[in-house]
């Protein structure tokens, strides 16, 4: 099946059959400092970039702030291929939002003035104040971009987002596993992350946990779904499980989640904890000619910037699996081989 | 007469019953740290906070950055009220646009980071290079938002931009008087400064005269139109009719310039010189109860922050100058009083 539901059901998708947004909220969590945490940019040095060039990605076909595309240290290419694909084929407009970014994209965006994240592992993410303070500026994008769509499609692209959804996740009661982009994912380093970062909360409201164990993406697209006057579609894995869980403690928002096959088929991606129906994705790249995109399906990367969702959009609105994976091999020769 | 063409006819405010966004574009050029060539401030110190309060006020019922609302030295308020109800009214959505501010408003806005203008009685207002890059930047924002929306209203907020205005008038070799926000328009002050400015000029190309003589905001607004894919409403005035110029020797872009009757009526005010047609409203203030807002009629502020054109889309919209009048008058109570 390469579009099904694998929690509840939801009528989302079939508007952004009309007039749809993406709205891709970027940003950094200190957290991804930790050696070994994540693989979201080819060396650590090059993961601060990684956000910031997954964005310019989606609007140039290519990145101006490193040179070539984010990838894992082995090569494995970002997911804002996917994403960059879909978008294309769908000309949906695309609205990047700096929600504490350590370096800001070359392209424009909307800011939200959001602090980077600290390492939890080390210290509370964020001040209170502030979160609440974004929350509100994102509410009022949410809102505005809202008026003018059928549907906001809400993507993210944070190195080491896994672990602090984990720890909100733990934080809020829910004992999950939690996915990650590597195929070995380095449980027992982030379960001592995790762990060590939760003695810092100290009760479970949503804004309490975002700010000891969050990350500022996920105060963006928790703002931007809460303020949207329209249905949303929380586009990503284990991270929007995460955030779904703060939104559903927070107001009231007709949401689903849109992942990908290969985060649904994860043994450590606890999707049924979602609050929000969750459907997946095959964007087919298991039948790929090139190594690069056939990693997706043994467990590399698997998700992110969108990818997900934006597939699930791209056959909602009926463009064939074999015609997007076609599609997608393309713009990987352009711009990665 | 509410609302004419003086110039003109365009379907473009039709447009504006379906889905419209407003975009507003602020920024600074230090062109107004010359005394006595802008009252867009209550004082020299304030001039620069005028355009992120202007654009707070528009969100927010109030300012964030300022105490009261912004004002000339002699307390007649900004024209961003009028904006502000015929928002509230309209429910349309708005979007700030940072193109050059000293200020960052505390408000989500999409940058373009673009430099502040410098002083074209001095200088040359900004480098070419940036210039390109700002506008390229500014084509995404139009591009992307003119996808949700049948038209794209823009209005703009940059103190002394009247003068850039006229310099950029007279780079083109168009021989414009130019409005002012006084009554008594300081014309030899604005005359010396756009004599020396333009001595900078080296062609007639656009893009040069914009470079040497225009100011930050005009790149953003050009970008924008020039990026949108659907028909847009250039709201105000002689600023407009500037950058109006410009876009027209830059590009394909089917625009109308709407501002107030108060810029319409002003004999320094050239809107015949627009290469679009021009259409006026009449925000009804000289009916006002407040001496504050009848003012405008008298020939204070006239215009800006987008007042006349979003003016006309209520109107447009079916809303009655009666009821518009009494609307402004409930928020002048509120916001001012």
């Amino acid at each position: 099946m390469t579009l099904k539901f694998v929690k509840g059901e939801s009528d989302n998708l079939e508007l952004a059959k009309g007039r749809a947004a993406f709205v891709l909220v970027i940003g950094n969590t200190k957290t991804a400092n930790i050696e070994g945490i994540t693989v979201a940019g080819a060396n650590p040095e090059l993961i601060k970039y990684t956000p910031p060039a997954d964005a310019e990605l989606l609007y140039h076909g290519k990145c101006l702030s490193i040179d070539g595309v984010p990838a894992t240290p082995d090569g494995k290419p970002t997911p804002a291929l996917i994403t960059y694909t879909a978008l294309r084929l769908t000309s949906i407009p695309l609205f990047v939002v700096n929600s504490g970014l350590m370096v800001p994209p070359k392209i424009p965006y909307i800011d939200l003035n959001a602090p980077v994240g600290e390492n939890i592992a080390e210290s509370r993410a964020m001040d209170r104040e502030k979160v609440e303070e974004v929350l509100e500026r994102a509410k009022i994008v949410g809102r505005q971009l809202s008026k003018l769509s059928d549907v906001l499609i809400i993507g993210e692209s944070i190195p080491a987002g896994t672990t602090t959804a984990a720890a909100v996740l733990k934080a809020l009661g829910l004992n999950a596993a939690v996915s990650s982009s590597m195929p070995e994912n380095p449980v027992e380093l982030k379960r001592k992350v995790v762990e060590r970062a939760v003695e810092r909360v100290e009760s479970n409201d949503p804004i309490e946990v975002l700010s000891a164990v969050g990350d500022p993406v996920m105060v963006g697209v928790a703002g931007i779904a809460l303020g949207s006057e329209k249905p949303v579609i929380l586009a990503g894995g284990t991270q929007m499980v995460a955030i779904a869980n703060l939104i559903a403690r927070m107001g009231e928002v007709e949401a689903v989640i849109a992942t990908t096959k290969y985060v649904a088929s994860d043994a450590t991606a606890d999707l049924s904890l979602s609050p929000f129906p969750v459907i997946a994705s095959d964007p087919m790249l298991g039948k790929s000619r090139y190594p690069g995109l056939r990693a997706y399906e043994e467990g590399f990367v698997k998700e992110g910037v969108g990818a997900g969702g934006m597939t699930s959009v791209a056959y909602a609105r009926g463009i064939t699996p074999e015609k997007f994976l076609e599609e997608v091999e393309k713009d990987y020769e352009r711009i990665v081989l």
